[in-house]
């Protein structure tokens, strides 16, 4: 098992999928030394992790990502699948602490992009807290892929007590998000058209378990908490409004959106309601908490263009409704169609 | 949310891997109804699951399968994807309990095919008593998959004490399979290939946590437990004696192989040490308790054809050595190369 592949120059071969001796070399020579850690060391087929916390529960998460392109600006499909299913486990309420990640290579993939995405996944696991403590790769032929696609799956604990849900929201509730919207899919969607605006704009991917560590301590009774990834907020508020059995009114002035997201949008005649997040939550909590849980998000880097963007009211209907920065009420439907499609 | 799907002439669309109202009654007409539990009926973006029995440490193991065709003799891709995670799971000594599914669809992949194989899975799911508690679905365009790939994770419960581990086996131990080996990869082959044999050959996709429990169960102290699925048998032989630094002695004659499996191997000049099985594995216990865990093997129906076939030998080049059938001695290698791409 002494032959080193060529990083630099090779590419991945259908006998990378083999399970065999070049499989072996291609995780002893990319995957474990980025990742490396006491499960990975086991060496077995699956990983023993010692038991939860006294008294907490599970909580588990998955997500498969086929983001196109792999690289954008602000990031790669290596972080983001380590982020998507970081925030999947935190917004239950729940401290992330291990990860599984699946690969599905394409044959003629670039060694040198995949130790590129492995690395990030590293370094994105190491900023959460999160050891990838199992793995499995796989190649399909030239033509049956696009490159690399990732599945991970996220396990954490959940402390004693009331956890979020998408269920709680309560009538009356505020509705807060944590910073500007639309800036992931407006990144990946300059970067695959070509078009470059006067400002550049970067992906928000990030790995949110601090920031709902920070909110779940400040006190404040967090009912909901959801990221608004594919199908943005929009239909993040949606799905909440039809788990809880209310409807919601949001102003539209209050919905923190950067500068040349907004002009990007315009342009290209998309709303950035519906455009994918993959740093940002919604957060729902009694309207007497929301100043404090808007302080809360406002004092973390990641919460710093946290606002309170409306409320939660008594709807059999579940409709989700805005207030136009115009004066006019509109509803604020699921998304239907893709605009973006593989957005993450 | 009432328009209804036509699974029967549908096909997989872009808009089901929106994240918006198309993805929604995807899920909610073709995967809820096949899956439902009370895990997903929560319906938040994560599972909160019990903590495991007071002593209990996890196990976690994770398997992305892009087996080709979808459906094979004795099985297809979604009884494999369950399967193939459940084993894994099993072979750490753990009881299999959860599982989570990601999909990467296929633009164009007829609805009904989906269904099917969804159906397949939950029924296999069902079988190993583990429960499919959360998923994803992400849809490429046409020309970018092959179908469906599916990524699954167990989570599984551990008992206090030793644990079987690729790392345990000691010189003397005796070696045992489970039953007739490389059945899954000619079958996969036979219908790849559009190739008849006398007898048809079929995939022996199975879950192994019941075979499993027994052994553990029996009282024979089990140092290792692994399933030989790509690479074969060969294979996993060569990364056991590696990971615990011992050598192996192999009698060709013990190994039990089926007459049809046998035959079109031989027809096809292909090795059935070196073909994919998925659902045998391979015991390796103190030689004393090889009797007793041998009776408990074969009083299993998935384990009627188990066999001793070799001993654990000292050997720091970690050879396996393979007495064949005509007296002679020859290394038993890694897998070189891949003949059966995509196996599983």
């Amino acid at each position: 098992m002494s032959i080193t592949l060529d990083v630099r120059h090779g590419r991945v071969e259908m006998s990378h999928g083999s399970g065999g001796r070049a499989a072996a070399q291609l995780i002893e020579q990319v995957f474990v030394p980025a990742f490396d850690n006491e499960f990975l060391r086991q060496g077995d087929d699956g990983a023993v992790l010692p038991a939860p916390a006294p008294g907490h529960r599970l909580v588990m998460a998955t997500d498969a990502h086929v983001v196109s392109p792999l690289f954008f600006p602000g990031g790669d499909i290596g972080g983001l699948a380590v982020h998507g299913t970081v925030n999947d486990v935190a917004m239950m309420g729940a401290q992330p602490l291990w990860l599984s990640a699946s690969f599905v290579l394409e044959e003629g993939l670039p060694l040198a992009d995949l130790q590129r995405i492995v690395r990030s996944m590293a370094q994105a696991a190491r900023a959460a807290g999160v050891t990838v403590v199992c793995g499995d790769t796989k190649v399909v032929e030239r033509g049956k892929g696009d490159g690399v696609y990732i599945a991970t799956t996220g396990v954490g604990q959940l402390p004693p007590g009331a956890a979020p849900s998408g269920a709680a929201a309560r009538a009356g509730d505020a509705i807060l998000v944590s910073g500007t919207l639309g800036d992931h899919g407006m990144a990946i969607l300059s970067q695959r058209e070509g078009l470059s605006f006067d400002a550049p704009i970067q992906s928000d991917s990030a790995a949110l378990h601090g920031l709902v560590a920070d909110l779940l301590a400040s006190g404040a009774a967090i009912h909901t908490l959801r990221d608004p990834t594919r199908g943005g907020l929009a239909t993040t508020l949606n799905e909440i409004a039809r788990q809880s059995r209310v409807g919601m009114l949001i102003e539209e002035a209050q919905i923190p959106v950067q500068p040349a997201v907004a002009a990007a949008c315009e342009f290209l005649g998309l709303d950035p309601l519906y455009i994918a997040n993959e740093g940002k939550l919604v957060a729902i909590c009694p309207a007497d908490d929301a100043e404090r849980a808007l302080a809360v998000l406002r004092a973390h880097p990641l919460g710093r263009d946290a606002a309170i963007i409306g409320r939660v009211v008594n709807d059999d209907r579940c409709f989700v409704e805005l207030h136009t920065r115009f004066g006019g009420r509109r509803l604020l439907d699921w998304l239907n169609g893709d605009p973006l499609p593989r957005i993450c």
